[in-house]
Protein backbone atom coordinates (compact mmCIF):
# COMPACT_ATOMS: atom_id res chain seq x y z
CA UNK A 1 0.00 0.00 0.00
CA UNK A 2 1.14 3.15 -0.92
CA UNK A 3 0.47 6.46 0.85
CA UNK A 4 1.66 9.81 -0.02
CA UNK A 5 1.91 12.23 3.19
CA UNK A 6 1.14 15.29 0.82
CA UNK A 7 -2.86 13.82 0.34
CA UNK A 8 -3.15 12.66 3.63
CA UNK A 9 -6.04 14.23 5.30
CA UNK A 10 -4.88 12.98 8.98
CA UNK A 11 -1.63 14.67 7.81
CA UNK A 12 -4.13 17.83 7.28
CA UNK A 13 -5.76 17.70 10.01
CA UNK A 14 -2.56 17.61 12.27
CA UNK A 15 -1.44 20.59 10.26
CA UNK A 16 -4.40 22.30 11.25
CA UNK A 17 -4.97 22.94 7.74
CA UNK A 18 -8.36 20.94 7.99
CA UNK A 19 -10.32 21.96 11.18
CA UNK A 20 -11.10 18.93 13.92
CA UNK A 21 -12.48 18.92 17.36
CA UNK A 22 -9.32 18.06 19.00
CA UNK A 23 -9.51 16.11 22.51
CA UNK A 24 -6.05 15.81 23.18
CA UNK A 25 -2.92 16.90 21.87
CA UNK A 26 0.50 16.04 22.54
CA UNK A 27 4.27 16.37 20.46
CA UNK A 28 3.50 12.65 19.32
CA UNK A 29 -0.25 11.90 19.08
CA UNK A 30 -3.49 13.55 18.05
CA UNK A 31 -7.32 12.49 19.22
CA UNK A 32 -9.91 13.93 17.99
CA UNK A 33 -13.53 13.41 17.09
CA UNK A 34 -15.06 11.25 14.04
CA UNK A 35 -17.52 12.82 12.12
CA UNK A 36 -19.00 10.16 10.80
CA UNK A 37 -19.31 8.40 14.03
CA UNK A 38 -20.97 4.71 14.72
CA UNK A 39 -22.17 6.28 18.34
CA UNK A 40 -22.09 9.74 20.03
CA UNK A 41 -18.23 9.51 20.98
CA UNK A 42 -16.70 7.90 18.56
CA UNK A 43 -13.03 9.13 18.30
CA UNK A 44 -9.76 8.50 17.23
CA UNK A 45 -6.14 8.71 18.40
CA UNK A 46 -3.50 8.87 15.61
CA UNK A 47 0.54 9.15 15.55
CA UNK A 48 1.86 12.29 14.40
CA UNK A 49 4.17 10.34 12.18
CA UNK A 50 2.62 9.68 8.73
CA UNK A 51 2.58 5.82 8.21
CA UNK A 52 -0.11 3.47 6.65
CA UNK A 53 0.27 0.59 8.80
CA UNK A 54 0.82 -0.35 12.31
CA UNK A 55 4.21 -1.65 11.78
CA UNK A 56 5.34 1.59 10.19
CA UNK A 57 5.33 3.53 12.93
CA UNK A 58 7.92 4.36 15.52
CA UNK A 59 7.61 2.60 19.04
CA UNK A 60 7.71 5.53 20.56
CA UNK A 61 4.80 7.23 19.21
CA UNK A 62 2.36 3.55 19.54
CA UNK A 63 3.29 3.68 23.00
CA UNK A 64 1.30 6.24 24.28
CA UNK A 65 -1.68 4.96 21.61
CA UNK A 66 -3.18 3.03 24.39
CA UNK A 67 -2.61 5.66 27.71
CA UNK A 68 -4.37 8.44 25.77
CA UNK A 69 -7.32 5.57 24.21
CA UNK A 70 -8.14 5.32 27.90
CA UNK A 71 -8.20 9.02 28.66
CA UNK A 72 -11.21 9.16 26.20
CA UNK A 73 -12.47 6.12 27.29
CA UNK A 74 -12.36 7.90 31.08
CA UNK A 75 -13.67 10.66 29.91
CA UNK A 76 -16.76 9.28 27.92
CA UNK A 77 -17.68 7.50 30.82
CA UNK A 78 -19.49 4.61 29.11
CA UNK A 79 -19.84 1.50 30.00
CA UNK A 80 -19.33 -0.81 26.98
CA UNK A 81 -16.32 0.30 23.78
CA UNK A 82 -14.22 -0.91 21.34
CA UNK A 83 -11.01 -0.04 20.44
CA UNK A 84 -10.14 -0.90 17.16
CA UNK A 85 -7.27 -0.73 14.53
CA UNK A 86 -7.36 -1.82 10.69
CA UNK A 87 -4.62 -2.56 8.89
CA UNK A 88 -5.50 -2.88 4.78
CA UNK A 89 -8.65 -2.94 2.58
CA UNK A 90 -9.58 -6.41 3.54
CA UNK A 91 -9.66 -5.48 6.85
CA UNK A 92 -11.45 -2.47 6.30
CA UNK A 93 -9.12 0.34 6.70
CA UNK A 94 -9.93 3.52 4.53
CA UNK A 95 -7.65 5.97 5.51
CA UNK A 96 -3.78 5.41 5.06
CA UNK A 97 -2.56 6.46 8.08
CA UNK A 98 -2.49 4.29 11.57
CA UNK A 99 -5.35 5.17 13.14
CA UNK A 100 -7.39 4.05 16.76
CA UNK A 101 -10.94 4.22 16.72
CA UNK A 102 -12.32 4.46 20.21
CA UNK A 103 -16.07 3.53 19.86
CA UNK A 104 -18.66 3.22 22.28
CA UNK A 105 -21.39 0.88 22.18
CA UNK A 106 -24.38 2.36 23.53
CA UNK A 107 -26.73 -0.47 22.67
CA UNK A 108 -26.87 -3.46 19.74
CA UNK A 109 -27.97 -0.65 16.64
CA UNK A 110 -25.13 1.66 17.50
CA UNK A 111 -21.27 0.94 17.47
CA UNK A 112 -19.05 -1.46 16.21
CA UNK A 113 -21.02 -4.34 14.99
CA UNK A 114 -18.33 -7.59 15.02
CA UNK A 115 -19.04 -10.82 13.50
CA UNK A 116 -16.71 -13.86 15.02
CA UNK A 117 -15.93 -16.84 12.83
CA UNK A 118 -13.96 -18.70 15.56
CA UNK A 119 -13.08 -22.29 14.98
CA UNK A 120 -11.46 -24.37 17.50
CA UNK A 121 -7.44 -24.82 16.85
CA UNK A 122 -6.02 -28.26 15.27
CA UNK A 123 -3.42 -28.09 17.99
CA UNK A 124 -0.53 -30.09 16.23
CA UNK A 125 -1.03 -27.59 13.70
CA UNK A 126 -1.16 -24.65 15.41
CA UNK A 127 2.17 -26.01 17.47
CA UNK A 128 3.69 -26.14 14.14
CA UNK A 129 2.47 -22.25 13.34
CA UNK A 130 3.73 -21.55 16.59
CA UNK A 131 7.56 -22.48 16.14
CA UNK A 132 7.61 -21.30 12.76
CA UNK A 133 6.08 -17.44 13.69
CA UNK A 134 7.94 -17.96 17.45
CA UNK A 135 11.40 -18.18 15.42
CA UNK A 136 10.71 -14.91 14.12
CA UNK A 137 9.88 -12.72 17.23
CA UNK B 1 -18.54 -5.67 36.21
CA UNK B 2 -16.95 -7.47 38.42
CA UNK B 3 -14.10 -9.39 37.71
CA UNK B 4 -11.90 -12.15 40.06
CA UNK B 5 -8.33 -12.19 39.80
CA UNK B 6 -8.30 -16.40 40.88
CA UNK B 7 -10.69 -17.16 38.57
CA UNK B 8 -9.36 -15.51 35.62
CA UNK B 9 -7.77 -17.53 33.34
CA UNK B 10 -5.47 -14.86 31.74
CA UNK B 11 -3.82 -14.76 35.12
CA UNK B 12 -3.60 -18.51 35.98
CA UNK B 13 -1.69 -18.14 31.99
CA UNK B 14 0.75 -15.50 32.91
CA UNK B 15 1.74 -17.98 35.74
CA UNK B 16 2.03 -21.11 33.90
CA UNK B 17 -0.90 -22.54 35.80
CA UNK B 18 -2.91 -22.79 32.34
CA UNK B 19 -0.36 -23.99 28.95
CA UNK B 20 -0.12 -21.46 26.46
CA UNK B 21 1.76 -20.82 23.16
CA UNK B 22 3.72 -17.72 24.56
CA UNK B 23 4.94 -15.43 21.76
CA UNK B 24 6.71 -12.61 23.56
CA UNK B 25 6.91 -12.06 27.58
CA UNK B 26 8.34 -9.25 28.90
CA UNK B 27 8.10 -7.67 32.96
CA UNK B 28 4.11 -6.33 32.08
CA UNK B 29 2.95 -7.77 29.06
CA UNK B 30 2.02 -10.96 27.57
CA UNK B 31 1.81 -12.40 24.50
CA UNK B 32 0.11 -16.13 22.92
CA UNK B 33 -1.41 -17.88 20.12
CA UNK B 34 -5.69 -18.12 20.46
CA UNK B 35 -6.66 -21.52 20.50
CA UNK B 36 -10.03 -20.34 19.21
CA UNK B 37 -8.82 -18.27 16.41
CA UNK B 38 -10.40 -16.08 13.81
CA UNK B 39 -7.65 -17.05 11.59
CA UNK B 40 -3.82 -18.33 11.55
CA UNK B 41 -1.54 -16.32 13.73
CA UNK B 42 -4.63 -15.07 15.85
CA UNK B 43 -2.45 -14.01 18.97
CA UNK B 44 -3.43 -12.08 21.94
CA UNK B 45 -1.46 -9.50 23.90
CA UNK B 46 -2.14 -9.05 27.75
CA UNK B 47 -1.20 -6.62 30.84
CA UNK B 48 -0.08 -8.61 33.40
CA UNK B 49 -1.90 -6.39 35.81
CA UNK B 50 -5.37 -7.73 36.46
CA UNK B 51 -8.16 -5.59 35.17
CA UNK B 52 -10.90 -6.13 33.23
CA UNK B 53 -11.13 -2.62 31.50
CA UNK B 54 -8.88 -0.41 29.38
CA UNK B 55 -9.36 2.07 32.00
CA UNK B 56 -8.45 -0.60 34.76
CA UNK B 57 -4.81 -0.95 33.57
CA UNK B 58 -1.72 1.21 34.61
CA UNK B 59 -0.66 3.65 31.64
CA UNK B 60 2.78 2.08 31.75
CA UNK B 61 1.47 -1.68 30.84
CA UNK B 62 -0.59 0.11 28.41
CA UNK B 63 2.30 1.37 26.98
CA UNK B 64 3.43 -1.36 26.17
CA UNK B 65 0.81 -3.06 24.32
CA UNK B 66 1.04 -1.79 20.77
CA UNK B 67 4.90 -1.73 20.33
CA UNK B 68 3.97 -5.63 21.43
CA UNK B 69 1.56 -5.85 18.74
CA UNK B 70 3.58 -4.18 16.23
CA UNK B 71 5.97 -7.08 17.02
CA UNK B 72 4.05 -10.24 16.34
CA UNK B 73 2.18 -8.23 12.80
CA UNK B 74 5.83 -8.02 11.77
CA UNK B 75 6.30 -11.67 12.68
CA UNK B 76 3.22 -12.64 11.19
CA UNK B 77 4.10 -11.16 8.07
CA UNK B 78 0.24 -10.57 6.49
CA UNK B 79 -0.64 -7.47 4.42
CA UNK B 80 -4.08 -7.38 6.45
CA UNK B 81 -5.05 -7.19 9.97
CA UNK B 82 -6.58 -5.76 13.21
CA UNK B 83 -5.95 -4.78 16.23
CA UNK B 84 -9.15 -5.42 18.70
CA UNK B 85 -9.28 -4.84 21.76
CA UNK B 86 -13.44 -5.56 23.76
CA UNK B 87 -14.88 -3.81 26.82
CA UNK B 88 -18.11 -4.92 27.97
CA UNK B 89 -20.52 -8.31 27.48
CA UNK B 90 -22.49 -5.73 24.58
CA UNK B 91 -19.49 -4.78 22.88
CA UNK B 92 -18.45 -8.37 22.43
CA UNK B 93 -15.62 -9.19 25.81
CA UNK B 94 -16.07 -12.70 27.05
CA UNK B 95 -13.19 -12.51 29.16
CA UNK B 96 -12.73 -9.80 32.39
CA UNK B 97 -8.95 -9.42 31.41
CA UNK B 98 -8.10 -6.94 29.60
CA UNK B 99 -6.72 -8.31 26.28
CA UNK B 100 -5.98 -6.89 22.74
CA UNK B 101 -6.45 -9.30 19.71
CA UNK B 102 -4.27 -9.26 16.84
CA UNK B 103 -6.32 -10.54 13.79
CA UNK B 104 -4.83 -11.73 10.51
CA UNK B 105 -7.61 -10.97 7.40
CA UNK B 106 -6.33 -13.51 4.63
CA UNK B 107 -9.67 -13.29 3.20
CA UNK B 108 -12.95 -12.38 2.89
CA UNK B 109 -14.25 -15.82 5.38
CA UNK B 110 -12.09 -16.10 7.70
CA UNK B 111 -10.38 -12.93 10.31
CA UNK B 112 -13.01 -10.47 12.12
CA UNK B 113 -16.11 -9.89 10.32
CA UNK B 114 -16.90 -5.85 10.77
CA UNK B 115 -20.17 -3.73 10.33
CA UNK B 116 -20.07 -0.23 10.10
CA UNK B 117 -22.85 1.98 10.98
CA UNK B 118 -21.77 5.21 10.87
CA UNK B 119 -23.59 8.42 10.19
CA UNK B 120 -22.69 11.94 9.40
CA UNK B 121 -22.98 13.84 12.61
CA UNK B 122 -24.93 16.87 12.93
CA UNK B 123 -21.83 18.93 13.49
CA UNK B 124 -24.35 21.49 16.52
CA UNK B 125 -24.70 18.56 18.14
CA UNK B 126 -21.45 17.02 17.90
CA UNK B 127 -19.77 20.90 19.10
CA UNK B 128 -21.83 20.36 22.10
CA UNK B 129 -20.65 16.99 22.70
CA UNK B 130 -17.41 18.17 22.12
CA UNK B 131 -17.07 20.70 24.92
CA UNK B 132 -18.74 18.31 27.23
CA UNK B 133 -16.69 15.74 27.03
CA UNK B 134 -13.24 17.98 26.16
CA UNK B 135 -13.95 19.81 29.78
CA UNK B 136 -13.28 15.80 31.08
CA UNK B 137 -10.47 15.14 29.65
Amino acid sequence: MVSRMADCIFCKIIKGAIPSFKLYESERVLAFLDIEPLAQGHALVIPKHHGAKLTDIPDDQLGEMMPVAKKLANAMGGENYNILQNNGRLAHQVVDHVHFHVIPKPDQEQGLGITWPAKKADMEKLKEYFNDVKAKI
